[in-house]
């Protein structure tokens, strides 16, 4: 297998976007990402492209081929295009098929990119649109949103482990103050503990501002061979790992709902293959759909022991300048959350902080960083490590 | 790159199964896969699902962890599966990306599945959600199903080659006949001209019996690398070419509607990789969601000139112990369409055809064969050469 290096990235602004389509903001990713790189066209070998709910959200399937039309890459040049789906880890298993596709030979310059589109949609609302993300037929028939799904995992993660409202909003609170340093954030304003506590309650024990929000956008990134990646970029950012495991659909035929094993396995196979332990890592990038979900993120891949998440945030070691700044880019509690595109925008932050480019949010000195990418309640995730050395 | 072997394959019945889930059916397809490969659940390094709409058809995404979960290959293996959508030609692109994680080394046995269940559907009709596939902006918006998007190809067919509606009949004609001598087919009643002629009309020049029909379905391939494939089974077909290209999403958008590009350059791709031409392939089985994308195939792929494929048909040279036999498997027309299984049904079939296993269907000394999917009204085409030598 071939080492494969990120060449150019990019992603939209994240938002409710009303007056712009899917094909303007998944466009805007892609040329901007082709524009960061410096490949053309008729350099592109493949793209894959993470989109969790396109049919149920704008009626749209065949994604794939949609983009590669809207971005010019259909006629003449007749790209090959995939679309990935894993819920809301489409955007890191599109990143994964763009990663197998250089590793095998196949192909050498690929775009790995992700959107969704999820105001203004035709059918529905978006929760039942999510919904399908969990099990249709055991959870969502009974009622149970995504919200509920993840009330139970931390209502059962503060009986087992004493963990609190307050260290939940403590999560809430460190995005905001990130992501109020990202320029494409959906949500740009410091939050203090109180105005979590205040919110108005979901699903017992989470409030609204313990939820990430229903977002526009889309991220894509430029992948090329190691060997040939200094071409085109002074500063390619090189994968080290990459791992995916899945788990059951429902949250009820889990050993342990506490701990997200898809997240523990897809992590010891990043591990594993880049010969790193949680120890190399400068910064991470978790799912944080839930501020429940960042607690357990932290401690399923071993940055925390388990039950001590909540106390690892509340001392401040999961800020920047902590011990292990866990998402820099606001997360997507703040920075906001379109499903497909997630996976993407975690690696595109990633990448911005090892090139040392993240601003107000630049991690000092960052040279291994991580991104984690759930789908559902847990059972799909995907890890991957990125490096600024080879 | 590695090669690739296929080492097992299973496909379902075909039709309308109002007593039977998705679940149900995709499992079958899995399991009775491995069952044909004799590998284990802790063989299985990764999975890859082709399905088009599980959203719109049964509100259900996140396909590949649901498979993975209920193949019982999550809890312990958590093996990891992703789900690739690209319409109709979903189930094609599984089979690539499974090809893809072989080839490079990343895992060494591979699930590559397609599935779909389009009755019972809880949302809308199917014509609705299948027109997800075309360009919902400007073909579905405007009220243009894919029976109509099909019948300008065939009217425009018509007028510059001179095709017939007999021409087309007989394809319609030829699938019959085959499908009535498949176990697992939709429609296994053979029909004359004239049944196809006296029958509705669905959108002029097509009949309802130019018409591939609405089904469910799974198929299920088991990949290895090509080195250790006979540890398995007496028989394994190997991969030798896979090639795969896009076209603009609506069909106003291409510069000749009777031409499909995507086919062109996938099969152009597959042809290359494979070191192959038309003349080394013994059976093809071909996309023909209508009769008329039949002809235009076998003409794209290069069988037939421009303009002859309907010719070609009446003369018999497409009919099983002709020149060459197109859909032995009795196609989507009468083996029937669930639009994600499609792509893998064909490979089963022609891994049937080389290891000599076709009963009355069997194509006498059939060492290389080909399948070609495609998505939507063409703006996806994939393209597999197998062979029983390696």
């Amino acid at each position: 297998m071939r080492d494969v290096a990120i060449i150019g990235v990019k992603t939209t602004r994240f938002g409710e976007m009303w007056g712009r389509s899917f094909r303007d903001i998944i466009v805007e990713a892609g040329v901007g990402a082709l524009e960061d790189s410096g490949v053309s066209g008729d350099d592109i070998g493949s793209m894959f492209v993470g989109n969790m709910s396109g049919g149920q959200f704008v009626e749209q399937e065949h994604i794939g081929a949609l983009i590669a039309d809207y971005s010019g890459l259909s006629e003449g040049f007749h790209v090959p295009s995939t679309r990935v789906e894993a819920a809301c880890a489409s955007g890191g298993l599109a990143l994964r098929q763009g990663i197998s596709a250089v590793a095998s030979g196949q192909d050498d310059i690929v775009v790995a990119a992700g959107v969704e589109k999820m105001t203004d949609v035709s059918s529905g609302s978006a929760s039942t649109a999510l919904a399908a993300a969990a099990d249709r037929e055991w959870e969502g028939m009974m009622g149970a949103t995504f919200p509920a799904l993840y009330a139970m995992i931390a209502r059962m993660h503060m009986h087992r482990y004493g963990t609190t409202s307050e260290q939940l909003a403590q999560v809430a609170v460190k995005n905001h103050h990130n992501g109020a340093m990202n320029p494409i954030a959906q949500y740009r304003t410091p939050i203090t503990v109180e105005t979590v506590l205040n919110s108005i309650m979901v699903a017992d024990p989470l409030h609204i501002f313990d939820c990430s929000p229903i977002t526009d956008g889309a991220a894509a990134v430029i992948l090329a061979p190691a060997d040939i990646a200094h071409e085109y970029t002074d500063t390619p950012i090189y994968i080290r790992g990459s791992g995916q495991a899945s788990d059951t659909l429902a949250l009820h035929d889990r050993r342990d709902i506490t701990t997200l094993d898809a997240t523990v396995f897809a992590a010891r196979r990043a591990f594993d293959m880049a010969g790193m332990t949680v120890d190399d890592i400068d910064l991470v990038e978790v799912h944080d759909c839930f501020t429940i979900a960042e607690i357990c993120a932290i401690e399923d891949i071993g940055f925390a022991a388990k039950g001590e998440g909540g106390k690892l945030t509340e001392e401040g070691e999961t800020a920047i300048g902590g011990k292990i700044p866990v998402n820099t880019s606001g997360g997507l509690k703040s920075c906001g959350h379109p499903v497909g595109a997630t996976g993407i925008k975690q690696v595109v932050e990633i990448t911005h902080q090892l090139r040392g480019e993240a601003g107000k949010r630049q991690v000092d000195g960052a040279e291994v960083g991580m991104a984690h990418n759930v789908g559902g309640s847990g059972a799909t995730a995907v890890v991957h490590i990125l490096s600024r050395e080879r």
